[in-house]
């Protein structure tokens, strides 16, 4: 993908540090894409443990961040959607437990979208392999931009300038977008960014940088602090149809995206694994 | 805990890859134990990097496995309670995104228990420490007492004869029982195991197993393959009392366990994040 002088370019502005973060990242990711090809069946019943002298593959984990929103029914909603409605079934002093139902909307709160969400072949959200919920995270950082404009969209360019600095985008991680906009979710007015025309405001990715992604990279979902992919004011979604189209995750309103490094982290999403869904609320939290 | 020479001879017994599953799993645990007690408040917002030449805690991860049931309205739940429901809110052909709500009980599927759900102090599943959902895994399997009898219950003695095999349990660790129930998952009349009386029958934790972790152990968190974490026949749920009264969480209805090593693997409990909730369906998936 890159010509060697390319490369070697790009390393050398890396830090030690960054270096170490990168490669643990791209072993990780090869190592469970190798063991993707080489068991195309379900995982076999018993797993044969690897010989005691082949290196053993980790992750970093001296980190946790919670990259999840609480969802209560003040969480902001894409407009026209109703909020999650909680009854309670069972009382502790009358009944014994506590618990209750939910009445919740597939895309409220911090919550996945699979492809089926707006591709007609795409796979729903049990059908995602496992081993794409566990990933390496890269997270490119646009609040300054977002500061001056906040209908701006990730770029390639945004893309080649964090590669410069971090080296290439892990195969099979998540890229995640940090612009600030979970600070707004206490003020649903805020979040949606909504104008006197209806018209929403908050940014997003670009069709362009998608497009790069898709066809120059290895990038299994992305990952955004706002209520969509697409930016506020987009009326016909290309982000959504172009990157569920190609049979990728993508997670919206995420939280505390500034809290992790640009690369070296892994996030694992805990996606619901309800039959026929076209996503639902997850739990997201990173490691490094 | 243990005198020396009782540890001596546990570590004699373990082969060379299950001390070192040990180890890492000791020493991930004890980072993270190691930064809550450093970190009391949240997370800073940027935290530091560790020294360059400070030794990295780093998880298994050369193999993952989802140990979470598909979630439909046939999978089996509590006897008096109804399993979800989809409603179809948008489709694709007609609006452009395909997108259901749910109305779900906390308690369906692969869930979790909160301690709120048995306990008037009790966490919600929201306020649950994220450190406590990414944590060494320690599998005690007992398929082959539950072939003779469904209704027996993990036992002190199961407890010893495991850490006799493997070592001490993990601080920090989520104790998991794998008793094969998960394969009649498919039945629901046969995963509750109902008599002609209406009683239940399946295996679960006996109280005292359940008392000598509590004082004995540090466990975070409970995993069964079954409807509860108290045996069938149980009319008074002391499991979950004591339980969910110390202030644990536990898994039930999780599947595949018997995938796993008995110990070695990480982990991850995606609760979802909802506020004031009993409890809730969840991704749970184990990596090693």
């Amino acid at each position: 993908m890159c010509a060697p002088s390319v490369l070697a370019a790009v390393w050398a502005g890396l830090t030690r540090r960054d270096a170490m973060h990168y490669l643990a990242g791209m072993y990780v990711a090869g190592r469970l894409v190798a063991n993707a090809e080489a068991s195309q069946p379900p995982p076999v019943r018993s797993p044969g443990p690897p010989p005691t002298d082949a290196p053993r593959r980790s992750l970093p984990a001296d980190h946790i961040v919670d990259l999840t929103h609480t969802l209560s029914p003040r969480f902001p909603i894409w407009p026209g959607n109703e909020p999650i409605v909680l009854k309670v079934k069972s009382q502790l002093q009358r009944d014994g437990f506590y618990a209750n139902r939910w009445d919740i909307s597939e895309h409220h709160g911090t919550h996945l979208d699979a492809p089926a969400h707006a591709a007609a072949d795409g796979a729903t959200v049990e059908k995602i392999d496992p081993r794409h919920l566990v990933v390496p995270l890269a997270v490119v950082d646009i609040r300054e931009r977002v500061a001056r404009d906040p209908d701006t969209a990730v770029t390639i360019d945004d893309l080649q300038r964090w590669e410069k600095r971090h080296g290439p985008l892990p195969a099979g991680c998540a890229l995640a977008v940090c612009s600030g906009w979970d600070a707004k979710a206490i003020d649903a007015k805020a979040f949606l960014g909504s104008d006197a025309s209806g018209t929403l405001h908050f940014p997003g990715f670009s069709p362009r940088a998608v497009e790069f992604l898709l066809h120059e990279r290895q990038v299994v979902g992305l990952i955004v602090d706002t209520l969509s992919i697409d930016i506020g004011p987009s009326r016909d979604f290309p982000v959504h149809k172009l990157w569920l189209g190609a049979g990728k995750w993508a997670v919206e309103c995420a939280a505390r995206l500034d809290q992790v490094p640009p690369v070296g982290a892994t996030v694992f999403v805990g996606a619901p694994k309800v039959a026929t869904a076209s996503g639902g609320p997850i739990r997201l939290l990173a490691l490094w």
